[in-house]
């Protein structure tokens, strides 16, 4: 007994010792104080913690001793936390109009996550961000180690601050994080089974917008352009009948099935498929790299970079594209300046972007329905959310998977509302282990849905943690 | 044949004695001279021309003597012209930013359909906008009369304006122009048929968003509001099955579907029916007369009455509202100066409204379908355009009428462009006669469509006013 506790203790100490961990008061971009309790650091994960993965803490404004803590993954996979804190879900935003092209601006978002929530946006998994291995086998990446490293990330920050143990702990994300949030809460669900330390008082998970079942979700695609007008709805009974609902895994010699397919492609391969919207800011005359079924949002990212070389403010560039609201990152997390303040550490993450597409990863799980269907015997709480007008990740590829685990419904759809107005519809299913799922469309917004209905975002979270009808 | 010739002489003389005209060179609100050609005035109908309607007439600004010619109704009905100029397709909007209560300002409308056409802006039936009339009989107004009035306007006004005679001649409108504008042509087409004076040079007619078929029309909504996640495929499916497809004229004992109603009724009667992603600025709190099926954009008129007496911006109060920028229209249009300036007659019209819903008139076509399909046999160019996302005329009643004529398809659903961007999705058919009709939708826009694209919208008329593909 006594050799355990000393292995315990020795795994502790390590994990405390292998990581850094900084305060940061002032930003480069931000005058004066910030107005909310900022931390970066590393955690080094991995063989001989030879993974080190970077954080952004921010603690909540409201009651940092009371409220939700909340691991936050951006997706991607390969994009940074950093995206999520000033893109959806933090406190900071850019300032498009007093941002110059060599020097971004801060402004403050006023609907933050982080009034009511204590969030750690990593940079996950490796290559993601400022995180970084220190060899070369320390990069090669799949989706079961990401969350396993993951897991070791949380547990070692939890030790490193013992007085978040006590807060509702959640783990969320958007995007390609429906693969890892939910194999994340399965660790965690684990280590409490059989007593990892530290103890996680672990209470549910969040996904926006998630990837679950990539075949799935792909074959979605053509519904959803058919309920949102982009086909008609005779190319989509043709597609239906001639490839059976299939549309990924597609037999070469059906040219039925790929007649209509190229039909649905030539209808909907221009509009811009995060908001279908908004406009699409590259052709297949820009890029023949775009896909007909893609969800990786990053696919956009190149282009943002040719700003950088240009002398005047992106958004002058003729239409308005979202992702040149992207480019002021890629200036403010490159400056040196900014590095040494945020504590990155020199030389070891040579060109930030937003989100890393040239990651070693292997995509090993392709869908993560086994875990929701695993953590449904276990009573957390659990948020679904869905900006509706996604064709990444269509609300109709999310709600045939929450309705394929055969839950029981505690309350029909219906709408919820910001303001007296309509933010989005939800409904609820309920376990008899006190299992509660939500799921909730947000009306009007893309993929994902924070970064395009913050104020009506900021309302569900606030009231879900509370765990009041949204 | 001398005295049937000196009858038409009389009718002639009688129809141009009995009208009234001005050019307009300047307009109080705008700077400087109007760089269009303006002219408003009267034309006497009905008997013994006891109904004076009232219009604006805008030249083309590109060439006046080629372009089309387009009588333009806005309907309600009730809805003034003044409306289709200033917030739709004219080259006037207001300056928002500029104007002041007392003070509407305008801006001109880059996207103006008088770039590419001469525009007549008709108030009517009597009693819209600045028409009137001089009997009280005068004020009973039918569908059937209007139409006829309308047609003996459009005579008149030609026989006033020979220059225009040779001009391709297009009737166009939305919304409940949807009955009135093909009984319209049907009149012309008669007319042409027994050789009315003057000779039309009819082409075709134009109809957005427009009311063809009332029970049709809001029989549509559930459906619309299941394609766009308004409601959940299973209350939609109920409904369909409980209530046999039929949600206005439901037997009170099938409690069934009235069951449904209500659950489809708590879902969307808060959501703006004009553009359902835009802000809703009434709840059922605020009006206990918002129905659930209902395409009278006039509705929430009076809501915007309470800004006159407010000593603020319209906008300044809370929640942006679409509707807020009509408030600058009934200051300006019931300003004594104004009223001179443009040629109102004094004592005729007590108070303007952008949108009447105090006439006597009784809705007594309650379908236009069996004017289109007469109007098939004619040859006639006819384009429909719904804005995708209104839910008062649903672009599936749209196209659900135009399918139940059975016309044959020429060109089918494909995406069609506005600076690179799909502006919408289109199809045509054509038939031996050469009639053309096509169907495009306008993606992101409500009720009705120019208010929303405006840029979209002219590109889309540019296009078929020169017979070239979407």
């Amino acid at each position: 007994m006594a050799a355990l506790q000393l292995f315990i203790l020795c795994v502790v100490l390590n994990m405390v010792l292998s990581s850094s961990q900084q305060i940061i008061t002032t930003l480069p971009g931000f005058d004066g104080d910030l107005p909310f309790k900022l931390e970066t650091g590393y955690i080094g994960v991995g063989q001989n913690d030879d993974v080190q993965l970077f954080y952004y803490f921010i603690e909540s404004e409201r009651s940092p001793e009371d409220d939700p803590l909340v691991l936050w993954l951006s997706g991607g996979p390969g994009c940074s936390g950093f995206s999520g804190l000033v893109f959806e879900i933090g406190p900071l935003s850019f300032d498009y109009e007093k941002s110059k092209v060599n020097l971004p601006k801060f402004l403050l978002n006023p609907y933050s996550w982080t009034k009511v929530a204590n969030i750690i946006f990593l940079d996950a998994p490796v290559g993601t961000g400022f995180s970084y291995a220190n060899t070369w086998q320390g990069y090669i990446m799949n989706d079961t180690l990401s969350a396993a490293q993951n897991y070791y990330f949380l547990r070692k920050w939890l030790i490193a601050h013992p007085s978040f143990l006590a807060n509702p702990l959640y783990i969320g994300g958007d995007s390609y994080s429906g693969i890892i949030v939910p194999m994340i809460v399965q660790h965690i669900s684990d280590g409490i089974d059989v007593g990892h330390r530290p103890r996680m008082n672990l209470k549910g998970y969040l996904l926006g917008n998630p990837l679950t079942d990539s075949t799935e979700n792909q074959n979605s695609v053509p519904h959803f352009a058919y309920l949102n007008a982009l086909i008609s709805h005779e190319i989509y009974e043709s597609a239906k009948r001639n490839c059976q609902g299939e549309y990924v895994n597609v037999d070469p010699s059906n040219g039925l099935c790929i007649a209509d397919l190229e039909n649905i492609t030539e209808c909907i391969s221009r509009v811009n498929h995060a908001q279908i919207y908004e406009p699409s800011c590259r052709g297949p005359f820009i890029s023949p790299r775009r896909k007909l079924f893609n969800w990786n949002r990053s696919i956009i990212e190149e282009d943002s970079l040719d700003f950088l070389s240009s002398p005047t403010q992106p958004a002058a560039s003729g239409t308005w594209c979202r992702f040149h609201n992207y480019v002021y990152s890629y200036i403010w997390a490159n400056d040196k300046t900014v590095q040494r303040a945020i504590g990155v550490q020199e030389g070891t993450v040579k060109y930030w972007v937003r989100c890393n597409q040239s990651l070693s990863y292997t995509k090993d799980v392709s869908s993560s329905l086994a875990y929701h269907r695993n953590l449904i015997k276990k009573g957390y709480q659990v948020l679904i959310y869905s900006g509706d007008v996604d064709m990444k990740v269509p609300y109709v590829a999310t709600e045939a998977w929450i309705k394929s685990l055969n839950l029981t419904i505690e309350t029909g759809w219906q709408p919820w509302f910001v303001e007296g107005q309509v933010a989005g519809y939800w409904y609820r299913y309920k376990e008899k282990n006190n299992y509660h799922l939500t799921f909730a469309t947000v009306k009007g917004a893309g993929h994902t849905a924070p970064e395009y209905k913050p104020k009506e975002c900021l309302g569900m979270i606030d009231r879900w943690f509370a765990c009041h009808p949204l």
